[in-house]
């Protein structure tokens, strides 16, 4: 598995897209509004940085801004087989989030799997 | 400019270690004790997750477990010239942590960009 991107929680995703193409001396990969979020993707070259904005007041990035602020909500890491990647999580008795993959922003499948058993962290399992 | 880790703030490095390189089909690429931490660098094979577990109840990671239990804790991006990449933030009014750049884990140079410039995430430059 290698890295895929970090998820990012923000009020004002086209404004840190601005900020990070900037400072990091980068670009934009690709941007849509998925699932009650503008969703932005800035290429790192090697991998993302994943902007959430939530469009409404639901939804799990609008209750971590609510909670946390703006700030790192999740890493995800990408398999080329997410079947075998969650059932193997299973057999380690890692809690999952989510059974089974579904679809993610950019078409791609994805997982989470539970902060509680992964040191705290918001895993996603992410097949491109 | 390209991701180089994610930095996880953990109270038990060598486990989360175990169960990452399991979890992720992946190795420790390198460990050290730097600066008052357990420091683990898993390769991610395009870069790293660093677990940071403190060794006393001194500095940053400990005071972060403290308020936030385990996370998260900032995101490494890697550049081949710090200077300029530190000239460039100043340039942009982005508060700096550190006016410099520094000794790191692993020997690399690098230097820290305040969250509240930076949408919030405790943003890291590394040279290697």
């Amino acid at each position: 598995m290698h890295f895929d991107h970090a998820g990012i929680a923000t009020d004002d995703a086209a404004g840190l897209a601005d900020l990070y193409t900037d400072l990091f001396d980068t670009h934009v990969a690709h941007e849509e509004t998925f699932d009650g979020m503008n969703v932005v993707f800035l290429s790192l070259g090697n991998g993302y940085f994943e902007l959430l904005e939530p469009t409404d007041d639901e939804g799990a990035i609008a209750s971590y801004l609510d909670s946390n602020g703006p700030g790192i909500h999740h890493l995800a890491v990408a398999t080329g087989d997410i079947d075998a990647a969650l059932a193997h999580a299973r057999e380690m008795d890692i809690d999952l989030i989510d059974e089974e993959p579904r679809g993610g922003a950019w078409g791609h499948e994805v997982a989470f799997l539970h902060p509680k058993s992964t040191g705290g962290i918001l895993v996603e399992f992410v097949q491109h």
